[in-house]
């Protein structure tokens, strides 16, 4: 098990010791754990006030905490700018990245013709495809399916089960979690009279640096241009990004979002759950859409939107709260 | 083909012969279908009045019928109190679930410091690996992904392509459909100036015993405790269920339900398809939800809601109905 | 490469050379894209209006231009009808479907009861139980999973980890997208007082000719009937078919859409992204749901719908609209 001193740990997250635990700057901690579960050799953090309450009773060694938040006297703190970052700084220390060291199952069938750095993983039952180059410490897991003539750049994790299909690109660090699907055609056919033409979809899916994908969402090829997902986008289980869509860097989405086809979201978005927006729009930079609003016209950057269609979120919770009221506003015009 | 005495078959189902089938109970059956589909050597029932008047016409030899529902003269009724109960009872007993018996197909990877009872079944090409048990009779089917060190109970069923992540614990009788992904990583950033880090997401999934997940749905594992789905739980296709939820007993979600992370859901409740929860909130016990409703807030245990922000299912109704006099309202108004 | 020359495009489109290109028909092309990115060897097409602006610009050899539209003199152009159609055919031209070729990948695992046509392809680790049969042409990716007894039409692609599980019926020229599951078991279960008894889904999936189901959908086997899909029916991502549903040929339902068990969905209907129905429905023919609409009573043929509950889409337009107005009309009310 990895421990780490206190005066190392407040090190890493950037912090300074305070409370009694100044005194014991070597005292070893073993991990990070939730106020209510923490040991007395694990450290904790209060990052959401719904919790504070849990300060007098944690048995944490120490509690990352930001300075403006009130600590019980006889409690180890390691005072620093933002807890929740803190905390992912120590717990990414204990729980680092696993390492590629080059195995190749013997299940996995890897096309002679592809490039694989000499450390990168694949896992039983795999396949490679023709063409496809793969960076270095890259880990394909149990059961993925990589098409032909992809690119994968270098530490990057493909969790089981996931698929990218063929002419895809996939930056550095991308990670894949189970069963998402990057690549599948985009959804497009031309009525014909008496039955639909499917549109061959040539395009291409390309994920930027440190773009998440999570488990079972869909990213579609383009019809013809490409589908783009710019650096450090985070996309939950479920997501659906269809055909030719442009996401902005560092954009995240909540899980069973769905973008229709050629859309473009600006950077640093975010998308609560079942949140959704119509074809053909332009969503500007920063923008914050409520969970399960409809989008269906552009919108300006910046704004913060609920509802469908989608309306600023101020307006939206005032008419909610109104939309009770129906019942006693349509009697009352009735006298 | 399996058959049984209809006096057999209402010793199942704990019912009586009523009608001229009362002078017939050595009359053999072999199967259950519906009212209009049934022939003479089946039986078949009534749990929904919208098509009692099928009553007339069909062939069944013998129908499941509560007392309270009037049956023509000459049908042959078997009397039970709750007619799709004793349906899923006969049914059951027609089609019992296939038996384990040990096959391990030669494609399967199944590592060796994996313990497997004796009668276990592994599929073609699914990989099992190392650290993990797996219990008397359970069935992995073709293509499945079993992670290091999971604990599989006895009596479950992975049906193919479904994956369980590493460190998940999933009792007796749990029943996967097939890409069901279990313990994927949570959602969990934190935002560092420049670039979002990956929080390690830690924790595990613990599935009770009887749970059922539905084809492609998605339990992510915590990020430092555990997603529990506790005993008996049904979660129909693409539920997502988030990091740290814990869904009590006998709840059952219809498909694209999304519950968002930390949130706590009651025992018994019952979710409408495409509902949603935000994250950290308590869903009383029994609650009921219409579909495509949004949980924004907590809800008191036995409440019915719909719409979003969920409402009471009364009010939403009336309020629904009136939004479509709001052209009335506001011209009213105007005068 | 391939190429062809203008007249020959144009006898492939039922088109008509038109501008400078009426003297230069044997200009030789070797693909479609977009008026912004065309070079002089290809043609383009403009069928959505928002890019007219684009046809002063485009180095397209040739537009795929209907004959309402005006042109720049100098822009070579092929009249058609309708140039979204003629794209497809074109498209068609130059991306033809791969061929099967009868590869059997020697880590396939194919049941040696079996049959499949010579040329049937079965693609790496994919796994093709007992009883199957599949008809010629037909491609089976890498990692998918047709169950015992299951019968697929010629010229059908199966993409990479898609499943098909036991007694489903595909007809010809089916696609399934990756991942996508035909023939998981329906959500049934009966109350038994003091946990829920699974009802055996013992129905099937029929899936008719031409139909395509999108990455990650589902849809499910009956529980006693079956759950049917009509030829033509174009299901996108992640879209859920419950048990016994019945879908009408050439319906198309956007992604994530979600139809309750036993609902009748007609022909020609259109399903925006995110909408859903209740169950023990009948959704008319040519019936069109917004996104995220929600049906919750049957729906007359030919109709425009929207919002939950859908009501008559011009209607909603108007509700909506009036939603921002309701702090206003309850102001009023209250002097």
């Amino acid at each position: 098990m990895k421990s780490i001193s206190l005066s190392d740990a407040a090190t890493i997250v950037g912090g300074v010791l305070s409370g009694p635990i100044k005194e014991m700057p070597d005292h070893l901690i073993t991990g990070v754990n939730t106020l209510s579960d923490a040991s007395a050799d694990e450290a904790s953090f209060l990052s959401n006030k719904r919790y504070k309450g849990e300060l007098d009773s944690t048995a944490a060694a120490a509690v990352l905490l930001s300075s403006d938040q009130d600590a019980p006297e006889n409690l180890g703190v390691i005072l620093v700018k933002d807890p929740y970052l803190a905390f992912a700084k120590l717990q990414r220390f204990f729980h680092p990245r696993a390492k590629a060291t080059g195995q190749r199952h013997a299940s996995a069938v890897i096309d002679a013709t592809s490039q694989l750095a000499a450390d990168v993983d694949v896992g039983p039952n795999a396949v490679i495809g023709a063409g496809v180059s793969i960076g270095a410490g890259t880990i394909i897991a149990a059961g993925c399916v990589v098409g032909d003539n992809t690119e994968i750049g270098s530490a990057c994790t493909l969790n089981a089960n996931s698929v990218v299909a063929h002419n895809c690109i996939l930056g550095n660090k991308v990670i894949l979690q189970p069963g998402a699907i990057i690549g599948a055609d985009g959804f497009g056919y031309a009525w014909a009279g008496d039955q639909f033409l499917k549109i061959p979809q040539v395009g291409r899916v390309i994920l930027g640096d440190d773009v998440e994908i999570g488990a079972n969402a869909t990213v579609d090829r383009g019809a013809i241009g490409d589908t783009v997902i710019e650096r450090g986008v985070k996309l939950d289980n479920m997501v659906q990004i269809a055909h030719n869509v442009h996401v902005g860097a560092y954009t995240v989405m909540a899980s069973q979002v769905g973008i229709s086809g050629s859309t473009k979201v600006g950077k640093g978005c975010q998308f609560g759950g079942q949140s959704g927006s119509a074809g053909h729009l332009e969503i500007g930079d920063g923008c914050k859409l409520a969970g399960q609003s409809g989008v269906i016209g552009d919108l300006e950057a910046g704004g913060v939107y609920a509802g469908t269609p989608a309306i600023p979120h101020r307006l939206w919770l005032k008419a909610s709260a109104l939309m009770i009221k129906l019942p006693k506003i349509w009697k009352a015009q009735q006298k």
